[in-house]
């Protein structure tokens, strides 16, 4: 049988990750790479992932996604290149109109209908027309503030509260990341960023929020996010971040879901470098008010980057399985780690 | 729209909390009641549940089946008889015949395929025939040690050595858990139950492994399992058990699945009344080695009767909505409670 042929739009830290966990993995080849930084098109993958190519073809990237989503060539694309689902939807309509399944690492993408209730209609239609699926997944949203608490309500008779917690450290991060929440900055700078939206914190409450409710039943009248700086009293440092005593080592966002009137979903997520440093233990919290309870934790929490990369290859089987449309994390079967040949995984 | 119509086949604790559970939820009525205990049939379920029925339709119990699995007037068939595929087939297919979904709490039906590969075929066959789907569920096999395993791998890229370990207390439970268990009994005559298979101990180690193995691609060679007294060096004393110290409190159970002559899968699952009194804090633990690491607990565990017979409700519409054909946790899209309209969630 076939292998399973990918393409890959973006090559970052996500993409590129991405490339990596599929070379190790049986019965799927990468058949495209689409990237527009100048440093890597026109290079051989291989070459830029620091991999022996070996007895391989050399995909060679490309800077135009008409060279690598080709129709009858490719089963499906990992798109990591946004956040938002505005600027993703027009990448995802180009790969669609090939007939190449999606899978998206946009966070707003993780539950689209949250905030682009018309684009998500658009993009079910554009799949269904053209026989393929498309998903939006990563670590966050995608499974530990939203699947996992959906999958662990499974066992209750009745829920009354969810309260979900990421506490991460980004110390692991480079230095777009640093930028984006803000880590070295006075507490001024970091108000202004909030204000003129500079700043970007985490994207994903109203999407996690809006899934849990649908999910179990719960009309979601009102979300609401706050956006905080982590101060700290006392120097930080983290490989490609440095946060001075009195400034912000990280961004600490909360958001919280309304039904009828009361708060029934909170979320809390500080994320800052060296959270030890003043005495915070990383983990994520999952904390369910109902019959029975339900207090989960992972300790320390699941790693961002890495738990997105095998989020979005995991989920390949799953997506070219489902009938076609727009699909989210609570209509197809549960996200597992592929340790046989994916193949063996697939209904043609 | 009509609401969803279920029988339910068992009324002991299982049966007649999801009885409770439903009376509870909307959408969906109790249209029949099939138990063989005396003191029940002939009964109105509500004069048995002690609830008042209201202006609802009496449900007298009747133990023949024909009287309730009636084809055309029952969506769906909860069966809460057995812990073993061999003799919960029999019902199951008398369920299937008449055209009805049914979601089975008999333990090896959680993944009939690991120890009944010819009667899954058989349930398979029929349930396609029929146009109906068949799933075995619960707290444990169904979740716990299984299911939420394998979503949690879904974040890794690779996957070394899984833990599971359930450590709960039979406090709750009544007289038959206690036999079953072996509870307050000596040590003598524990290890003589064990080898004259009297003792039961926990059902579902093979099922849970398999799905494991199955959903990850592990290709499972061997399973072993053990069952060791659990001696209490004080007494002990639950509602509906007591163990005198140098008494068996429990039973300790353990398996290991095999993958190339090594142990890649360890479960661990001590239950026991009273387990606080020797320092032992009841939880549920996954613990799986590979990229990224996953740490996770639940403590204490979940409560295993509220836990079954929720998992069981909550699986309803997946089950009415699934192509036909017998269907596992891993085929289906996670469990969700359902605070809404039941009605809303199946797609007709």
């Amino acid at each position: 049988m076939e292998n399973i042929r990918v393409i890959i739009w973006g090559f970052g830290a996500m993409g590129s990750g991405m490339a990596k966990m599929l070379l190790n993995k049986k019965g799927v080849e990468i058949v495209g790479v689409c990237d527009r930084n100048k440093a890597r098109v026109g290079k051989d993958m291989y070459e830029v992932l620091g991999i022996e190519r070996g007895e391989r073809k050399p995909v060679i990237i490309s800077n135009r996604i008409e060279d690598v989503a080709k129709e009858g060539a490719v089963d499906i694309a990992l798109l990591a290149t946004d956040s938002f689902t505005k600027t993703a939807f027009e990448k995802i309509k180009l790969i669609v109109k090939n007939k190449i399944n999606v899978i998206s690492t946009a966070e707003e993408m993780a539950y689209p209908q949250a905030q682009e209730p018309e684009l998500t209609k658009e993009m079910d239609r554009l799949a269904k027309e053209n026989g393929v699926s498309i998903l939006g997944t990563g670590i966050n949203p995608g499974l530990i503030m939203d699947l996992l608490v959906v999958t662990l309500t499974g066992c209750m008779l009745d829920v009354e509260h969810i309260e979900a917690k990421r506490v991460n450290s980004l110390s692991p991060f480079g230095r777009a990341v640093m930028e984006e929440q803000g880590v070295g900055i006075t507490v001024e700078e970091f108000n202004k960023g909030v204000e003129d939206k500079t700043l970007a914190g985490h994207v994903g409450f109203a999407e996690s929020i809006r899934m849990i409710g649908d999910a179990i039943g719960w009309p979601i009248e009102k979300i609401e996010t706050q956006m905080k700086p982590i101060v700290t009293t006392v120097d930080r440092k983290a490989p490609y971040g440095f946060a001075a005593a009195g400034n912000v080592a990280g961004v600490n966002m909360t958001g919280q879901g309304y039904v009828n009137g009361q708060i029934k979903i909170n979320m809390i997520h500080p994320q800052q470098i060296e959270p030890e440093m003043e005495g915070t233990f990383t983990g994520d919290y999952i904390t369910i008010k109902g019959t029975p309870e339900v207090n989960m934790s992972i300790k320390p929490e699941v790693e961002g980057g890495l738990g997105t990369i095998a989020m979005c290859v995991n989920m390949i089987p799953h997506v070219i399985n489902a009938l076609p449309g727009l699909k989210t994390m609570i209509d197809l079967p549960v996200p597992r780690a592929i340790m046989g040949d994916m193949r063996d995984l697939v209904q043609r």
